[in-house]
Formats: C-alpha cells, sequence, structure tokens
C-alpha cells in the first residue's frame, strides 16, 4: 500500500495509527541491520503518540502516517548531526519548519534518516536495499532506501544538487522536489539558499503530493482530478546536453518512455535547447561552492579537523570564489530563472535523465549531472522509477515543471506514471 | 571615531583592542540603565579574545573591532533568545554564519543586542539614545540604538521588512541592507526566506562597507575610491507612491537633499514611477505574512500561549494565505526583480525616503512603509542620517542601489553623505 492508501483508511478509522506504525517498525527490526537507513529511531515514543492520535479527531493530511526525517532538519525529540560528527548527539531547541507543518498534518515522525556529511559526498552507512553493494545515492540516502524497503510510507529529504532525485533513482521509489522556495526552511541546515529545497520520497506520486501539500500549503497538489488523455500534457522531451553521459539502462529507459508516450500524449515534442544551457552546470557548482564556504562557516573556522578531506576542499575553494563573483552569478541566475520560463508555453512539462545510470557499485554516492541545472533554476520536478537496468537495479527518468507549478507537475506525472509503469 | 578609523589604528597596531573594548565597556556601563540595548555581555571573555588577538598577527578587516550582534543570530557563547520567551536561555551550538565570518575577520561579539520578538513588532526594552521616551524602531533595535549611543563601533542587524533601515533613521546612524542572498543566513532565525537579509550599523559609511565586505566576501565593497565630482553618481530622486505619508520633518530634510545634490551631482532627475508600482507593498506584506506563519511553525503549533497577541493574529493571517496564492507571489516578485532592473540603466543610484518621520513617542516600533518595496524587490540599501526633525531627533533618506552592485551604491553613498553632512 501507499502513503494515499494507508492515509484513506487511516481517515476512515479502518486501520490505527499503531497498527501502521507496528508494521513499519517490525520491517525496521528485521532489515535496517542490513540497510542502515535511520541514525535515530524512539519506537516507544512514536507509539505512544499514534496512540493519542487514534484517541483523538483526525489531525490532517497525514493523519497517523510514519515519516522520517532527514538528518539535516533539525527535530526537538530526535537528535539531528546533519552527517557530522561535530553535531554527534546535538539535541535541537525545536523542530524544523517542515517537520512541524508534517506534524501539524498528524505525520508521526519515526526516526532520522542518514544524511551524507552536511549534505555532500562524504557517505553515510546505508545501503541501497535492491542490492546493499551499491550505493542508495546521497544525500537524503537514509530516506530514500527506508521508503525503497517499505521500512516507512514516506520520508522528508532535501535537494542543493541532485539529493533527492539521484537518491529516489537509484533506489526505485517517487522523488519530489519543490520549486524553490515554497517550502519553509527554518531549521533546515542551511548549504546554499539559492538552491536548498525540502522535499520528499514516496512510493507513488499520489503518496509525494500528499507530502508537497502539506509542505507548501497548497491544495491543489492534493487536488488535481485524474487527467484523460484528451487533456494528457504536452511533454516536452530533454535530454539536455549531459545526454552523452547517460549510460546503457537510462538510454533504454528513455527510449521505452518515449515510445509509450508518443503514443498516448498527443502533443509530444522534443525541446529546442536554450543557447548556453550546457552553462548551468558549472553556475550550479559555482554558486554552491560559494554559498556553502559561506554557510558552513562556524565549522570551517572553528571545526576543520572533524570535517572530511573532500567537504574542507570544497569549502576551500568556496573561499576562493570572490562575493564579486558571486554577484555576478546571481544576476546570471536570476536571469536564467526568466528565461527559462519561456519553454513552458511550448510544453506543460519536461521529461529528462535523473541520472547516468543505476546505483553505482561502492559507497560513493554517485553523480547529480542530471539534477544540476534544474537545482540552479529553482524548478519543481519528480522522479518516476518505472524500468530495471543492470543487476535488476532500478531506472527511470525525472518530469520538470514549471515554477510555481507544482500542482500541474504532480498531476502531469501521475499520469506519466501510471503509463510508464505498466 | 568611526569604525573604518578605529581600524586603521588598530591594524598598525598604534591601539590594541584593549583598549577598545575597554571603551565600549566603559560607555556602557554608564549608559546602558537608560539605553537597554543589550540582552547579553559577557566582558571577561571579550577582554581575554581581545588580549589574544593584541598578540598575535592582525586577523582581518574587523581586527580588534567590538561588535553587537543581533539577537536574532545564533552565538555559541551567549544565550539567544531571538525576542522571544519560548528560547530564553537558550544556547545555541554554533555561530550563525554571519557571526563566524565577522570573527574570523577579527571581530570581538562584544555582546547580544535587543531584538523585537521574532524581528516583528513586539518591542523589547530599548530606548532611543536621542531621547528614551521615543522608540530606537525595530526590530534591529538594540544594534542601532547601541551605535548611536557609541556603546559599539559597528553591530549586525536584519532586514525582512524595515529592521535595519527604520531603527537606522530613528537613531540618527548609517544602516546597510546588502542585496538579497548576497550574505549567508545560516543560523539567523528564518522568517521570510524571500527577504530575509544581514546587514548592519556603523556611524559612517566606510563603516557598514567594512563589515559588508565581511559578510559578502567582496572587496570591492571597501576597494572604491573616493568619487570626484567629475563621476558624481547619477541619482534618481524617488519619493515613491507612499510620499503623501511623509510627514514635515522627511519633507524637509528631502528638500535639503535634493538641493544639495542637484548643485553637485551633474545627472539628477525624477524618476518616473513604474506602472503598478504602489502593489509592491501589499506584496511584500502578503508574501511576508505566508512565510512567517510557515517558518514559525514550531512555535505556532507547540508555543501560542509564550507569543505576542499581534504575533500570533500575523500568524493566523498567514495560515489563511494559500499555497497557491503565495507560489503566484513569489512569480510577481521575480518579474518585479527583472523589471525594476531597468531603473538603474538611467540612475546609479535612487534616493527614497526611509521613514514617515522621526521616531514616535512610546514604545511602537514605528512603521516600515518606505522600506516594504526595497526589502521584497531584494535591492540593496543605505540609511544616511544628515538632518534632525522635531525633538532634535534625527532624520535622513536612504539611497537604494542595483542587485548585486552593492560597492557601487557604497560608493555613492560615501559621496552623498560627506555632501549632505556638511
Amino acid at each position: 500500500m501507499d502513503a494515499w492508501q494507508l492515509c484513506a483508511l487511516l481517515t476512515r478509522r479502518e486501520l490505527t495509527a499503531q497498527d501502521v506504525v507496528r508494521a513499519c517498525l517490525d520491517r525496521i527490526a528485521e532489515r535496517e541491520d542490513s540497510i542502515h537507513a535511520f541514525t535515530a529511531l524512539d519506537p516507544d515514543a512514536t507509539l505512544s503518540q499514534a496512540r493519542a492520535l487514534d484517541a483523538g479527531p483526525v489531525r490532517g493530511l497525514l493523519h497517523g502516517l510514519p515519516l522520517g526525517v532527514k538528518d539535516l532538519l533539525d527535530t526537538a525529540d530526535f537528535a539531528t548531526s546533519y552527517g557530522s560528527a561535530i553535531y554527534a548527539g546535538f539535541r535541537p531547541q525545536a523542530d524544523a519548519a517542515p517537520v512541524a507543518l508534517c506534524r501539524e498534518a498528524g505525520a508521526l515522525v519515526l526516526g532520522k534518516t542518514v544524511s551524507t556529511e552536511f549534505a555532500y559526498f562524504t557517505p553515510g552507512p546505508t545501503r541501497n536495499p535492491h542490492d546493499t553493494a551499491h550505493t542508495p545515492g546521497g544525500s537524503s540516502s537514509g530516506s530514500a532506501a527506508a521508503v525503497a524497503d517499505r521500512m516507512l510510507p514516506l520520508a522528508l529529504g532535501t535537494q542543493t544538487a541532485g539529493s533527492i532525485i539521484r537518491p529516489a533513482a537509484y533506489c526505485g521509489v517517487v522523488g519530489f522536489k519543490p520549486s524553490l522556495r515554497r517550502v519553509a526552511s527554518g531549521g533546515v541546515k542551511s548549504l546554499s539558499p539559492s538552491m536548498d529545497v525540502v522535499g520528499g520520497f514516496g512510493r507513488s506520486v499520489r503518496d509525494v503530493a500528499l507530502l508537497g501539500a502539506v509542505l507548501t500549503g497548497d491544495a491543489r497538489l492534493t487536488g488535481w482530478r485524474e487527467l484523460s488523455s484528451a487533456d494528457a500534457p504536452r511533454i516536452g522531451f530533454f535530454q539536455t546536453p549531459a545526454w552523452p553521459q547517460a549510460d546503457a539502462d537510462v538510454q533504454q529507459a528513455w527510449a521505452q518512455a518515449i515510445r509509450v508516450l508518443y503514443a498516448q500524449a498527443s502533443d509530444c515534442k522534443d525541446v529546442v535547447t536554450p543557447t548556453h544551457f550546457a552553462e548551468l552546470i558549472q553556475l550550479q557548482k559555482d554558486v554552491m561552492t560559494f554559498e556553502m564556504a559561506r554557510a558552513l562557516s562556524h565549522e570551517r573556522v572553528y571545526h576543520r579537523e572533524r570535517m572530511s578531506a573532500p567537504l574542507n576542499s570544497l569549502l576551500d575553494d568556496g573561499m576562493a570564489i570572490t562575493g564579486a563573483q558571486h554577484a555576478a552569478q546571481l544576476s546570471t541566475v536570476a536571469s536564467w530563472r526568466q528565461r527559462i520560463d519561456a519553454l513552458f508555453t511550448r510544453h506543460d512539462v519536461l521529461l529528462c535523465p535523473s541520472t547516468t545510470g543505476i546505483a553505482p557499485e561502492g559507497t560513493a554516492t554517485g553523480d547529480p549531472l542530471f539534477c544540476r541545472s534544474w537545482s540552479i533554476l529553482g524548478l519543481p520536478s519528480v522522479h518516476l522509477p518505472f524500468a530495471t537496468g543492470q543487476k535488476g537495479l532500478p531506472v527511470g527518468l525525472q518530469l520538470v515543471g514549471r515554477f510555481g507549478q507544482d500542482h500541474q507537475l504532480l498531476a502531469a506525472a501521475h499520469w506519466v506514471f501510471e503509463r510508464l509503469k505498466r
């Protein structure tokens, strides 16, 4: 069952929150030793919150749904380490805004999930549930793996480069990154304010729509009716200039999607690549590098010895970028965000690669290459897992929407996903 | 002496950091009982840090300068309450990014300064140093008052609606709000991410340029040479549609400025008001109200009884604004930010009112009316105190710059301020 179905049963009181929590805890007990998705769990507290929910009125859209929270978000009742030894055992004073919003809507925070070190590349212990020799991707490693392994129906993640879409793809779940700045970010460790977004993972598009509606306060995210073939979305096929780095598995998933969608959606076209689109990759890297070096100033100045070499090296690179360069880049970003909007007069959504291939073997969390442009542009995106690559590992593609039209994107993603899954 | 002069003497070791700290502490001991600018002070720790600085190499642009930090920014060594009883005695785990950047550059954090409740309208105990029956303005009340009363050479503040420019005007100091997102905001209590900016206060434009260079990492902020009359800035005079609410004191300051600048700057023109410019006021209010209600979700859900009635009422209003409205408003904001840029092809900087008049009598912190548009547009601005209104209280005007051109704005502001002060 996906979170959407669970939610319906919970709301109609045909299922208790305690039942759902117990089922999750059983699965976790069985699997966590292999997957290592969590940094903290509190079964007793969660069960007691579930009992209270079962005894009271229906609280909201997430009533009784167990939720995993990426350890980059503050929680008042769980230690929060941002994936770093510097903050081992740290207990924040308050819930991050997205956590409080989910709790207000009835969600039960079952545990904190593994993040890479400050959401950069140094991995935590999490393994890919489809094959534990492979990475789950990063940085929202634990959230994606826990949902993929059916330990949880829903989990929160964050994306700065590719930290929602990439682990969703590697673990074979649906991942949703909302439009930039639609979700409150207070209490989320700040890395690159020009890009940081809170979103999440579920097993269906409807699941992440439920979570997205709570995070954005926009009821339209769950309010869409099923699209008929007559009002199928106008899909732009956009391999992007990075396409040569997509491997055979992604090429195959792409061919499969094109075939299905051309047959069923009447208005599909190749996207005409905007001039200089390829520059967005480097722009995303530069802005992120500058901003992370400043955002992590406390850690950089006082705790250098407790950070990994790759992170220290990133922060050094960031301090070498001047504020003058950053100001110019922010202006370029603003122009791009206006320019990209023109694409959406011809297409409702863009179909694009999510990753270069299946989850790599080993612990390195993979390449966010195909996510960087959408992150710096601040556009909403959804990963759709519908294919299988080498070793039976999942592959899929992402749909990218117009800024602020997250509800349109999700309606289109649901329509597309129903057709690709078959 | 302004911070710039102190900095020169400190860097040349003609003055010790200990001397400067002691002078500040003496002034604070004398005046704090009347002004109430601080929430926390630690003279011993600051003096011991000063001794360490005096014994070591010159650290950076702020070497040995005592700094006040608005209590909306986290500090690892001072309690941080965000102006709210909810966080009384709370000790953060880390310095906010701007605090760490200032310390890295050699600043000595002497104390935390009073903020209104979560930087909204419920005032703290701070009084206006020019007349303690009047407000210092808000929300950066303590920082503006401490600098105005010569307790500190420099202090950090934040602006979401008018929380730097307004208290700077009421207290008669220079206030600087940088371009949106040029300054890292990690560890600063998030209120409205579409507008929140960290900046500060000093006694001269050079002072805030020094602080701004450290906060933005842009050396051009202090690198400008004095402008000659030949390259005087092209100033656009822009009363804005809210002008009818400017009182006689502001009108007089305006007339004085126009007279001086017309005579000395060769290319001054009235700004042609962009169509629908007046809508920015309501847009700023709506976006802030929506975002504060979500940013303060933890407090809203769990600590309602410990917040003031005006704040609870704002948060209720914010929850009544839908995410759909917010998404539309974010798009409008993005368009406006592009549109406003066209003004700066004709003008280098805009001269605009800062406040409706002098600091009001009583504790209410005054109206941010003349700051709201520039806050939602994300443009950099500097308040210049150069005139005197009723009861001898300070009045001034603000200069607004092009996005990302903070260095040009500061060079122009220095040029203008030198002429208006005479």
